[in-house]
């Protein structure tokens, strides 16, 4: 099952979204509006408008609501990667140049700022200050994130739990929030919402670690990238920490990593890849990410029985289950 | 007369709003919190806080809720610093090594993203949803100014509505909703805050003038750094513009701009100094300047005469004067 099957139902609701983003990139600037309209080109998921807007079902379901939380949503999501993009200095994201690549470093770190500024000034058309206050504190606990992150480069040392705080802060995060402000958004109650939060959160915490597995046992055909590109970035992940833990792995598995970082990215990443396929650190990895899944499932239970609720059920089996 | 002795009425509220700056920066994150309070201690003007608290004069005075609006600016203030200077690859700022400069470009960009998601979050602590469209609308505008200055640089065909139009974003907004926000927290009626706005968007338009007049008339020991900075980095201000304008000047003067900008800023921009010096574009700059400061005085005129006034009357005649 694809997900774009998932969306079939409400595929006119993200269709408005999209031509909204498009919209509310355009009206600015002419080369923040080229560098966005790069980005959103480039296309994407688009899992945070499709969960506010799924989340939207258990209130008093109003799209001229829920358009501003999920087009600013999209663009926060869309001004990360931009920064992101800078800092992994990527020449290409989902096939496409990335901003940094077509245009310059600079230019991509203010059309990051700018899609962040664009965003909050979008969700202001909402007057529910609890809205604010959520979304402000998320992006800043992104940021930092995104910090610990460039701190955590090649750091080997780190803890699985040091690894499920980053991921935490830079992945489940926002899509906790898409959730849980749909629901805020159309007047839901606070038990709705939080059970939303929940769902979004460890649905993220699955989608993360799915997808650092998938930089380590997928082909490049399935990635778009070659594999083990996390580790050439010295983006030391889940698997990779588990493996770690085989004392027979760590002491090689530790050398190779370290010539990954002295060779900044240059050598070959295969060995390294194949001693952590080798280990029990992806069916541990595996196991971790069908726990969130649970979670996420669970938190589902106690929610009203409205047909987006079976949404969020099948989206969580396919996060589980992705291998794109 | 010197800034700090307008402050001196204020003092022990400018310490408090000080003091919670630090207290807001030193919470999250150790390293955000090192290069966050590495930038707050390098110290600076706190024009902006010092500009809300005298316009939280013109309400019901209330330093609980004005915080909120002083710290968020001063912040944002900072945030623009640490993104500008990783544009102008700036190795030191008032005296102190940048952040980019003593950590890097990336750490930079971070905390500039941090520093933007921290006043955002903390201004959410007010209710009034008009708080929040106005500064978000206000960054949206500073990116904007921030992304032409980019690409304005050495760009000697740009026309002075350019300039104005450019400072206006980079500068005079956000030290004019300084004000208007100030006075909206307090509950001052709209056509105070209005007048607020006013004067602080041409005191700021007075003070960027003069700033970079300062670039090209003042000593080293003045203003910090060497004089030409500006030009040598691309940034063509309102005197050269003017300059440019005396056809008897005009085509040394590209001639020298185009060495320096051949030469990437190595080039001695001291013969280009020197013909500006000798233009009439200083006088007609001055004289512009002193223009944006009768605007501003002139929008006081409609307001209540508490103390404030007097207070920002003597700023506006500060700034027509500056020489640091």
């Amino acid at each position: 099952m694809k997900l774009l099957e998932l969306y079939a139902t409400m595929k006119k609701d993200v269709q408005f979204i999209e031509n909204q983003l498009e919209k509310s990139i355009r009206c600015d600037h002419e080369l923040l509006s080229e560098t966005s309209l790069h980005l959103f080109k480039a296309g994407g998921k688009r899992l945070r408008p499709v969960f506010v807007l799924l989340s939207g079902k258990f209130g008093t379901y109003d799209l001229e609501k829920l358009q501003h939380i999920a087009v600013p949503l999209e663009m926060i999501h869309m001004a990360t990667l931009v920064h992101d993009d800078v800092i992994d200095d990527a020449n290409t994201r989902r096939g496409q140049l990335t901003v940094k690549s077509k245009w310059d470093n600079k230019i991509a770190m203010y059309t990051g700022d700018y899609l962040y500024a664009k965003a909050l000034s979008i969700v202001t058309q909402l007057h529910n200050p609890v809205i604010h206050q959520v979304l402000s504190k998320a992006i800043v606990q992104m940021c930092i994130g995104e910090l610990e992150q460039l701190r955590d480069f090649f750091n080997t040392d780190q803890t699985v739990r040091n690894y499920l705080l980053r991921i935490r802060r830079k992945t489940a995060l926002l899509i906790a929030i898409s959730c849980q402000l749909g629901a805020i958004a159309v007047g839901a109650p606070d038990k709705v919402s939080a059970a939303l939060y929940r769902y979004g959160y460890n649905v993220g915490m699955a989608f993360q670690v799915r997808d650092d597995l998938l930089d380590l046992c997928g082909t490049e055909k399935q990635i778009g990238k070659p594999p083990g590109s996390d580790m050439r970035q010295g983006n030391i992940t889940l698997p990779v920490l588990l493996a770690l833990q085989d004392e027979q792995i760590r002491g090689p598995l530790l050398a190779e990593i370290a010539e990954i970082q002295q060779q900044e990215g240059k050598h070959d990443a295969s060995k390294a890849i194949q001693m952590i396929r080798g280990s029990k650190g992806l069916e541990q990895a595996e196991e971790m990410a069908d726990r969130y899944i649970a979670k996420a499932l669970h938190a589902l239970e106690s929610l009203p029985n409205v047909k987006a609720k079976k949404n969020l059920t099948d989206i969580a089996h396919f996060v589980a289950k992705r291998s794109y």
